[in-house]
């Protein structure tokens, strides 16, 4: 293309598609803003019972606060009522003789109790210790109203006097946060339903997904603020029974286009700020994904124009995909982290990469088709070959389940991918869920993310009722443990479980824990 | 007056002059600004003989900065080459994959080697921690140019990786400071003199008022960055021989006449942002200092104009002075910090108060006779009640020195003073501070402000001799050991003495050390 250069960001030869990158910054939505107040006070209690052992509970109503005085050593904890994204701003005046020396704090947001209860100095997880929402400010000139540069996700905001001086205290008031979005609430249908708890699923979804839309679809406002194809493939699913911001998904895609590598593989991430970056991470699944997310955008929004353009990209993505198959026609397994599939740590990636690429691939035919292309028949044969490869190298028709890798392992992951691939006939396909739910092996889901494929995969197999309970069972037990928005992890065995070695890392409002509303509308549930 | 209004401060009702602050306002000078890039990266090293055991030596050029990478944990010294009060900023990038988590970042600003060789978290001191230049910086999107809004005072420059991420690391560049001082240095000039260590005494000398010299005389950029009347007297004294910044001190003068209290007391010292205030710290000796530097602003400037407006409060500040006289004609003692004098725990204030209290009254004296005013004749009076006070009540004969307090306490402070005084017939006084040299009474002065007062008591006595060796011997002890400007404490008895609790916290370029150019140029020592 003459639109292009290539651009070297680590070990990767990046072709940049210029068109695409404008097609990209024309489509950035405006964020909508809304100025929101501290609802309360609260402390933070050990409670056995809660989720991390820590409650909050009302010590004093907002307007409290200008009231009280704080020295140093004191610290105060607002809860904003709700989930909230954006940017903080509140009045410090001195109380007593004039401010001598500089007023030292340390403000400390958190989505979660636990966040304001454990001190930040104590994690010891694995990725940056840079995402914990913590600032520490130095106030050379009192009384002032200060404005944070920085965007924080969070409910609870503890304000922390670190120093003043012998001769004054202060006092704080007026404290705000200016949230932002790009989702407008207002084109969001209410949903009529009378199960209170498929309401209230249904709510908190919205709620995820809104926090989540910003200038692109982010995964989490609070970590990692960043562009994820896996993550965009179901906001987008989401976001068409919901918000219809139609436009951002296509934003999105075009920014992934605008980026592949010189092979014309697809990031697994983009950076936006400053400027464009694919990341130099490359996942077979997410690549996969932005031939799937293309497939279900041209589904919602018969915009064939994009589907055309970006179709080429699309197909390459199948190509590559399928040029990672042995010659028995499966895909080559690795040590490494080659594909995603779900956090866990034992999980064999193959047979569900295998699901992957054929859901992709039939999706990627569908388009095919859709616009007339001659690869509609290549890539239809290549299916053929996968799935019978599929059925004789990975179907132990014994167990009844798909294995996985040397150590032909049978995991949760692997039934309900290639369940959503439909391999099998449509009533093998159900046995096949109906028998994972009672066999219930080891290798279980262990996030959001991979709940949503288990019960997508019950309802395409028409175990409608499991697939609520288990909806309702999962999603549910987060709003009983807490929950205002939905949790990028949650193991109801082990709740304080994370693969970052700290649940204080965690996000607690992630875009792949959004698809309930996507299921129950969808679905009709 | 009918332009005043009366404003409550603390217990303080402050009856504050919107004409006089008007006056000051117009009088605010430009700030001269200056971009100076970092001269070399240093280490930090345990030294024995050094200054509190710490000395920077050069680890590499500046320049190699740009080409070295730095992960979690890692830091560098930078050293600007001297001392420098203004804003820094720098360009930081990332190295390695793109940058997957903000970047966070300790920085630690040092006029001295120990303030990057012992951690601030060390620091017990009674005075504030915010003090102590250290800000936590988190950077969400990088590569980045990084301009710090607070203004530092410091030589050296801590860069501190507290945490990247597993995927890269960073790199910085031209780290510039951009001073900020109002004192213009073409104004100097160059001192001439055949002794070295006296010409290097000047230059610094010269170069710690310049770096005070902001839109006000600032006691010490780094702490406690304030207008102390103090110190503004003997600023203005160095001032007149070197940048001639008459505005300056002449809106200084205004600013402390805009808020006094409803008894007319003078504060001590001002707060300027975010608006003038009066802090509620009185001391005897700084009110009445008022009146001194009225009286040396108007000798220096022959701006009769001013001395007539501000006449009446620094007749005021003698009243008050002397309303303080016992029935005997001596200032009465008191435990609390009512005069300042020194930094000295044991040293009793009455007779050097004394001695304050007259070397001001000799200095009203003249300006009302300057004046016309009738008062000069009863302060005349009362003059020479108080020097025969005393003589009769604090002079101790036997002895030859002058007593203070119930314990009738020798110290240097009450002969200096008291000699500046000149109580003491021209050969007396002489003799006295012959003899306070010779017999060296334990209260010694442990503040270059302090020995400024003996320095100019033995010049004034006629001991040039003796005066120039003490002032070589101790602001010159400061050059020995690594002065780049003058410290607020110098004791070579105890070199890490603070009155603050921890040499940490000390100032190392402040204005009351600055005097060695008035003494060194006004007597052409």
């Amino acid at each position: 293309m003459a639109d292009t250069i290539k651009m070297q960001t680590g070990q990767v030869a990046i072709v940049r598609n210029e068109a695409f990158v404008g097609k990209a910054e024309a489509l950035k939505p405006v964020l909508l803003e809304e100025a929101l107040k501290a609802a309360r006070i609260v402390e933070v209690v050990a409670d056995a019972q809660a989720m991390h052992g820590w409650r909050a509970r009302e010590a004093a109503p907002a307007e409290a606060l200008q009231e009280r005085e704080y020295k140093k050593g004191d610290a105060v904890v607002l809860d904003f009522g709700d989930h909230r994204v954006g940017y903080v701003s509140f009045d410090v005046r001195p109380v007593g003789s004039p401010p001598d020396a500089p007023l030292k704090l340390r403000l400390t947001f958190g989505e979660m109790p636990v966040e304001m209860a454990e001190p930040f100095s104590s994690y010891n997880g694995w990725i940056s210790s840079s995402w914990l929402q913590e600032e520490i400010l130095l106030v050379d000139v009192l009384p002032a109203r200060i404005s944070l540069p920085r965007r924080y996700s969070f409910r609870y905001l503890k304000l922390e006097v670190l120093d003043t001086s012998q001769k004054y205290r202060v006092a704080f008031s007026d404290v705000t946060v200016r949230t932002v979005t790009s989702a407008d609430t207002s084109a969001v249908i209410e949903l009529s339903h009378p199960d209170p708890v498929i309401r209230e699923i249904d709510r908190v979804s919205v709620k995820t997904l809104q926090d989540c839309m910003q200038d692109v679809f982010e995964d989490g406002p609070k970590r990692d603020r960043r562009l994820w194809l896996g993550d965009l493939r179901l906001q987008a699913l989401a976001n068409y029974e919901t918000f219809r911001s139609d436009d951002l998904v296509k934003r999105c895609l075009y920014l992934f286009a605008a980026v592949p590598d010189e092979l014309g593989r697809v990031t697994a991430n983009l950076f936006i700020e400053p400027s464009l970056i694919a990341d130099d991470t490359y996942l077979y699944d997410y690549s996969l994904f932005f031939a799937a997310t293309l497939h279900d955008y041209a589904e919602a929004t018969g915009d064939e124009e994009t589907m055309r353009e970006l179709w080429p990209l699309a197909r390459r993505q199948v190509e590559l995909g399928l040029e990672r198959l042995d010659e028995t026609g499966v895909v080559r397994d690795e040590e490494s982290w080659w594909a995603f599939i779900d956090w866990h740590e034992s999980l064999n990636k193959q047979a569900p990469a295998q699901g992957v690429l054929i859901y992709t691939l039939k999706r990627a035919i569908a388009m095919a088709e859709r616009l007339g292309c001659e690869s509609a028949t290549e890539l239809t044969a290549r299916l053929a070959e996968v799935e019978a490869a599929t059925l004789a190298r990975l179907w132990d028709s014994e167990l009844g389940f798909f294995i996985s890798g040397a150590d032909r392992q049978v995991s949760w992951a692997s039934q309900a991918w290639l369940a959503l691939a439909e391999v099998l006939p449509p009533e093998d396909n159900q046995a096949l869920m109906l028998r994972l739910l009672a066999e219930s092996p080891d290798i279980g889901p262990t996030t959001p993310y991979m709940y949503h494929h288990v019960v997508e995969a019950l309802l395409l197999t028409g175990c409608r009722d499991e697939a609520v309970a288990m909806l309702k069972q999962y999603w549910g037990g987060m709003l009983e443990d807490g929950a205002d928005t939905f949790w990028e992890l949650y193991d109801p065995q082990d709740k304080s479980f994370s693969p970052y070695g700290s649940h204080l890392i965690n996000s607690y409002c992630h875009a792949w824990s959004c698809t309930p509303t996507y299921l129950i509308r969808k679905f009709g549930l």
